[in-house]
């Protein structure tokens, strides 16, 4: 049975966390550690712990960048951390982030928050559960939340 | 007893050190140490010190980056140097910093270093005393210093 | 007779690996180990536990960036990725990223998507079997994908 | 006695190693040892070797980036290598740039490479042997070249 | 008699190996390690194995950043894997780029290219065969390729 991991935010305005878990439990038997910190920079480490110390096989590390310029440079700080955390313990961390602009108003935000993270999880039950399932989808334009794009043949 | 370091700087123009460690101080019992430097991109390694040589649990880096555009460089230089010390030492260093642009005049900028600051100390007593409170937070839209934000949900 | 690794993703619209790796079959006597990954900030890690878990001696890393502000960003974290987890290994891994807004419609984008896979390819059976082939070429205006560049002497 | 060693280009228009290495020798009792390399981009290794190879116990690391754009990326880049060169040591590296854009005119640029070498220097000299002096200078507003900041409180 | 590693690739446009080659070839006694690469992203393993595998003592990278906005953060990726790879061995990589929007046409963009190799190659006999030069030349606006700057003083 796979151990994930679950790391969120505190700042977020929606609880990306309980969506996530909420999905892996309809679909995987797992055991499920979830840690919440402050903001989306204190998440690589959030991360790398429950990875190394927690023996975490996975994480999910889900987090709602906020629309001013300097939350930007925050989420791309976070992304860049989280990617070296990766590199660290040679285990995948899937980035769930939900730029607080990307919905046109808090509903359609909340419903991408909810739906990205659930998608996410499922990707997460693919690469530990049915890796070539995930070859078989490559190129074929996947989006999490919103709709998948058009292959482009 | 925990441990908890201090990092702050001389080019800050309010003593955010002192106002996490009165915080601190009125919340949980712990062995504070403090080092000051010179600017925000000394913080990484004072604070990685502060973790490995004096063995704190965790550290607070607290700076004031300037307004200028170059200023804005230097505190995305600094961020990304905190990011990585908290992977090489799988301990969070809770970055508290307040950019000089923030408050509309000397007043509320002085407010808002000394009200982050507070708070980050309260998310640090959290972290190392109760970190399911932390979980029960996730994505309600905690802010540090200014109002919350509104949850979607 | 070399380990050739492929990491592409389910985000891209063109499956580029299998362009790839149709390749290299026709050039090189290989084992080629495929994984699909969700988007290009998980080919980091992909890629380097192809080196080091499956001792794969290079790996292509394959993916199309978006044409948002946002997806820039991405493929820079993803092309910092793939760069330092080619210094953790000592081993190359080649990056073949087309951007979705390189092509004038999908048709172009399509061509570009295959060629460019198929030309990486070639560089890389040229590095693993004549590297002497490489230096001669050196300075000459190679382009992968595009006409070549004309060499200014 | 402390090892403190300097770290200059030849691409910078004014001598700031020389400045720095006066200042020290008339206010601490050190050994130094200098090295100069061609531009900005080579002082983090150099820095690192230094603190590694001769045994420093911190390196000033002095540089002049140019008023392009592509010289301000050039920084950009040095900087986080000196943050790294850090983390990796755990030594301080206090960098010590002017931008050659920050002076009106040549003799200001001049006056400012000139005094924010000294002045990082009494920073490295209080930082060696009075660190208490820094903590008491927490929060002041202290700049180095230019004028000191006025404090909040 | 020291090794030197020369990295560069089949993107540029010019051979700027085969010019760095020949500077040292008319200064120094070295045995000399030629690699090329296809791009300049490829350059920091590459220099990297020319260090450790080859046993380089120092390395030249050179490389033609093209003139699109994408070219010039390839460019930024490239030379911060530079000189992280410098911060992993505790060895120089001299880094020689020339973007292609640096001279007003062919001919002179191909006489920076050479010019600037040749002056790089130079630094490098300078500072493997007699350091002390590099330090009588600190802050006297050196420039590789176009006129020296004016010294301040």
């Amino acid at each position: 049975m796979p151990t994930i991991g679950i790391a969120d935010t505190t700042f977020a305005r929606y609880n990306m966390g309980a969506a996530a878990i909420d999905e892996l439990k309809n679909s995987i038997s797992a055991k499920i550690i979830r840690v919440t910190v402050p903001g989306i920079k204190d998440l690589p480490v959030a991360a790398k712990k429950l990875l190394e110390e927690q023996h975490c096989d996975i994480v999910i590390a889900l987090g709602m960048p906020g629309r001013q310029p300097q939350d930007k440079i925050c989420a791309h700080e976070a992304s860049q951390g989280i990617i070296l955390a990766q590199l660290m313990t040679n285990k995948h961390i899937i980035e769930v982030f939900v730029h607080e602009d990307e919905g046109k108003d808090d509903k359609e935000l909340a419903f991408l928050m909810e739906q990205r993270s659930r998608e996410h999880a499922q990707n997460v039950v693919k690469m530990l559960t049915n890796p070539e399932k995930m070859i078989k989808e490559a190129g074929t334009g996947q989006r999490e939340g919103f709709k998948d794009a058009k292959p482009l043949s």
